[in-house]
Parts: C-alpha cells; sequence; structure tokens
C-alpha cells in the first residue's frame, strides 16, 4: 500500500488516471491574447448571457462543464463526482453554476490553485477505486473578482506593476480508470495518445510575509518552490525530467522570485519554466502589467493549451503547479500578510 | 474495483479507515448548553486570546488541531494530509488557522456540510493508499459567520423564530488505515473500541428556491433527504440499521421538513432521527430559536457527543450527515435562493 506515497508529499498513481475530455472558454480580453488560437471558445459577451458577475461566472462554469462532456462523449450522469469550486466567497459561482449538472460534489478551495486541487482529488479518487469518471473544473471573472478583491471596475482604480490581471475563463477536465480510458479510446479515438495523470505533490500554506495584494506573485513564489522542489525530490528527478514546468499565475515578478529560490535550492528550472500568467496575455499589447491570474487562469491554459501541446508530442511530460493566494476582502483590509498554496500535477502523454 | 462503488452516490469502504483521535473544542455559550459535559473543552473567552473574530476562529481551529494530534499521539509532521475548511470568504479562518501545522492541505467548502466533505475525502484518501494518516477538521464562529454573512454584532439585529445560531466550535478528526490503527491500539488502548468510517454518501447541490437566508433549516431539507434516501438505497438498508440518523444543523423547522419528505419517500426515521444543532442548544433556556448551525455545530457535536456515545457502545451504528446552505452574502444580496448539500459519512464502532 506503502508504495503509492512517495517521499514526504506526492503521490504516484499505479494505474494511472486519464484525461479523455477537456474544454477551455474564456472571455474576450484572453481571445485576443497569445493563446488565442489554442482555447475551444471564446466569448465576447462579459454577462455570459446572465445579469450579475456572478451569474454571468456560473454560466461560464456550466457551460464548461457540459461542453466537457459534450467533448468526453459522456452524459453528465455518468460521472460519478464532480471536484470544483472557484475564486468567490463561499464558492457561489460554483454552487449556482453546476446545480443543473446534478453531479455529487465536492467544493473546494485553493484560490488560484484549485485547478491543480480539483485533479489530485478527481485522480486520488479514481485511482482508488471510488469512482471510474470525475469531472475537475474550475473558473474565474474579471470583473467578479475584482469586485470581490479589489475595487468596482466603475471606478477605474489604478493598477501597480507588480498586480495581475484575473482571467475571464474556465477548464474542466474528464478524469477516468485505466479501463474507462481503454473503452474510450476504442469507440472515439483509437489513433489519438491520451494524457495521464501520474503523480501529485500537494502543497501546504506558506506565509513569507508579504502583505501587499496587489503583489500576488510575491506571495505565491515560495509556495510553487516548495512544491517543485518537493515533487523533484520525492520522484528523485532532475528538472530535465519534464519537458516543461508550467505554474499557474506567478506573473513577471513571481517567476523571477520562483527561479532564484529553486536555484538556491540547487534546482535551475529556467529553461523548460512556462507560467499560465505570463502565456495568456501579450505583456505589451495588453495592458496587464505582471500577467494573468485567477482559478482560470491555470485551468484555460491547461485545457486550452497545455493539453494540446501533449496531444501533438510537443511536451510528453509536464509537472502542472496551479498557485494560490490565500487572502479574503476581510484578512486583507485586517492587514493580514497573504499566504500562497500550490498543487502540483504530473501529467504524461502515451507513447 | 467495482465494489467499491454502492448505488448510484455511495462507498463501501473495504477496509475501513478508523478514528484514532479526536478533539471537540467550543465557546462559552455552547458550553451551557445540554452537550456542556460532552465537549473536551470549552473556551470561555470569545476572541480566543485573538484580536479579531477571523483571528478567533483561526486560533479555535488551530488549538482544537493540536489537541486532536496531542489525543491521538501523533506528531504534525505525522499527518499526511489536512482536509479542513470553514464558512467564511476564501476559508479565511482555515488558511490562517492551520498554517503553523505545515501539513499538506486539501481546502475544502460544503459550508455547514465541510466536516461531512472533509471526513468523506480524509476516509478516500487513507483507504485508497494514498496516506496513512489524514485529518480532517473544520469550524464556525458565531460573531464571525454574522459579520460575515447577517449584520455586525453591534447592531442588536432582531432574529426571526425560523433562524438558527452559529456555533462557536471546531471539531476534528484523525483518520487512520487499518494497519495504523492496529499499532495505535496496541499502543494506547488495547481495550477500547475504536470507531471506522465504513462508507460514505456524496451530496449534489439541491435547490428547492428558498429564498429566506433565515430560515436554512428549509434550504437544507431537500439535500438531507436525498443523502439519507441514497444511502439507503445504496447499502440496501432500512432505517433501523442504524442506531442514530444524525443530521448536522437543519434546526427545528428543517428536522419537521426532513422526516415529511422522508416519509413520503417511504422511509420513517422520526424514532432514531437526531439533529445536531437542535442537541447542543436548550430551546427554552438559551433563546437561540431554530437551533445551532455553522461548520463547528456537527463538528463539535460529532467529536465531543456522538463519538462518545459510540464509544460507548450506546450507539453502534450511526449515518452522520451534516448539511450545508449554499449562500453568501453576495448571492443573498443578489436575490438569490439558497441551494443545500448534505455529505454522508457511515460510523461503527468495533464490536
Amino acid at each position: 500500500m506503502d508504495k503509492k506515497m512517495i517521499g514526504s508529499r506526492s503521490i504516484r498513481f499505479a494505474t494511472s488516471p486519464y484525461i479523455v475530455g477537456s474544454y477551455s472558454l474564456v472571455g474576450k480580453k484572453e481571445g485576443e491574447g497569445p493563446l488565442s488560437c489554442y482555447f475551444d471558445e471564446i466569448e465576447e459577451d462579459p454577462m455570459f448571457g446572465g445579469e450579475t458577475w456572478e451569474e454571468a461566472e456560473s454560466r461560464l462554469q456550466y457551460r464548461t462543464a457540459n461542453k466537457a462532456l459534450e467533448n468526453s462523449g459522456y452524459k453528465q450522469e455518468e460521472i460519478r463526482y464532480l471536484v470544483a469550486g472557484d475564486l468567490l466567497g463561499q464558492l457561489i459561482a460554483t454552487s449556482f453554476g453546476v446545480m443543473d449538472l446534478q453531479i455529487p460534489l465536492f467544493g473546494i478551495y485553493g484560490a488560484c490553485s484549485t485547478m491543480g486541487e480539483s485533479m489530485s482529488l478527481g485522480a486520488a479518487l479514481v485511482e482508488g477505486g471510488f469512482a471510474d469518471k470525475v469531472m475537475a473544473l474550475t473558473s474565474s471573472h474579471f470583473a467578479g473578482a475584482e469586485k470581490q478583491f479589489r475595487f468596482p471596475l466603475d471606478y477605474g482604480n489604478q493598477r501597480p506593476l507588480a498586480a495581475t490581471w484575473t482571467v475571464t475563463g474556465s477548464g474542466a477536465v474528464i478524469i477516468v480508470s485505466e479501463e474507462e480510458m481503454r473503452k474510450h479510446k476504442e469507440k472515439n479515438n483509437p489513433q489519438e495518445p491520451y494524457i495521464s495523470i501520474t503523480g501529485i505533490t500537494t502543497g501546504k500554506v506558506l506565509d513569507f510575509g508579504v502583505k501587499d495584494a496587489m503583489n500576488m506573485g510575491a506571495c505565491m513564489a515560495p509556495a510553487a518552490c516548495d512544491v517543485i522542489y518537493h515533487n523533484l525530490k520525492d520522484f528523485n528527478y532532475k528538472p530535465d525530467e519534464y519537458d516543461k514546468i508550467i505554474t499557474g499565475d506567478l506573473g513577471y515578478v513571481g517567476k523571477d522570485i520562483l527561479l532564484d529560490m529553486l536555484k538556491e535550492k540547487g534546482y535551475d528550472i529556467a529553461s523548460r519554466y512556462l507560467d499560465c500568467g505570463i502565456e495568456i496575455f501579450n505583456k505589451e499589447e495588453q495592458d496587464t502589467h505582471s500577467g494573468g491570474s485567477g482559478c482560470g487562469c491555470s485551468a484555460s491554459t491547461l485545457t486550452g493549451y497545455i493539453l494540446k501541446k501533449m496531444k501533438k508530442k510537443e511536451w510528453k511530460k509536464v509537472l502542472f503547479v496551479p498557485t494560490g493566494a490565500l487572502l479574503s476582502p476581510v484578512s486583507f483590509n485586517e492587514g493580514n500578510s497573504v499566504p500562497g498554496i500550490a498543487h502540483g500535477v504530473v501529467l504524461e502523454v502515451e507513447q
């Protein structure tokens, strides 16, 4: 039994849960960025047909989930569990967004690391034999997040250069057992390589005392460093084991801190490092300062970009590390620091 | 593999994760209620030595976690995962509360059903072989919850009779594999019976359109009914299989609705039904109207009362069903209904 637990912080999955369907849906601004051609769908209407920002995000999440189901060929009643969350207080985008799916729900909160957490738990539920099919889902919405965490958009508030731009986007993956994957493959894509989740490294809350909610990259970099370091140690890998090591939303500021911190610990990952927040926007043209952020940033970049690169075998093995800043409007206003957390997921494409 | 999945919504654990340590810590008012003699600790200071209500709840959660560790004889670094959450926006009581434990964290949100969700996921992680020891932890604080969801205490706002009183309390359990339990038993309590988690039934979001956040019992009763109904169906049990079927915080109003709904579905559970929210306060003397509520209500009643009754073998088999109302201040102010969710955990004491 112990063989699944690797080192102090990681799991190696023996039968590798597989991803058999996914979907990425983003907003207009994200659709104008460098990953434009990769996203499955771009919605021009920031309200997604809803009447409030929260309803907009619920609709964004619901449509993404439904399209991922369509994409996988499964019906909603076939999915044993939904592991989902968002950035808003009391997961309100998820609570209202997934209601109509009527799939048993584990609601989770990991700030912008949520996609890593949902995939970790989803893969464990499948690998443990507790589910044959699980959906991992998350989202964020620029306007909902600004309203929740910062200032109403109408203020036209200025943003410092260290600030990131919350991505309007959602990503969903359907994770299934090896047996289900074989059936799926036979029926749908016998020639296509499938991507498996071969391991996870789970993060803990780390607080370096940074109190600037407009510099979340700095708040989250230590947590990302901790997870990447333990992943490499637990699996006994050198960084070049991975074609890419991809964090969620450290942005330009957090990236530099992460690379420095890992170098101090003896790991130089610069040549294979990417950050979803950096990839998703064009810094010069889109005025997004340090990059993109939000649960939807890593979720839509994974499902829109990373998985597609892997399907083409341009990248064969990826360490995906969504990163989260653990603040609330209350904790921030009370003068607290912003702790960080990160969750690592090892992805491999079939050879 | 499929044998673990029972019916459409439940899991039967093959090797039964065990609870080897627990702790219940509550506030002054809870300590004056009918369960007074059962709680492990009662704290008179509503601030728990902190400076804000949020810090108070973080300290409440941290102390509970530490005492549960002490109680189990494990060190914090031996715990593989912490599955924890609270009621506040962005889980701020947990984020700051558990930081110093430095245990890899899965943050979860299930409103007041959180203890059921954390025990479900914790038990699955242990049974799946992904962890030998997991802590499930949650809390709520009356003043923090009032501030977050309703009105600042200083307003002296009146409360309708259908309203419940958020419990200031926290509960933690340490869940371990059968192998670890045997070691623990030999070392600590060879004569004492241990309690195992033999199954779970996971809830989905159910919305009956109730818009009254001061009547959460009515909002959550359909979700509790759905979970209890599916638990009995999936395991092919009659209600008398259980010595007790115990919901989280339906209160007096929700209780009546639940019993009626289940009767309509052919199950009469009245003779073995309890609700933590009803048990924890004295309705006549404590002015708590419909009863107690909050993540801490079911968590502290479980660890303070239910587990102790089971250890004495007064109750041998219990279905524990914490219930959650999925609202946020934002969703409520935008005029949305209050959907509900519930998570069922089957507890059995060794014979």
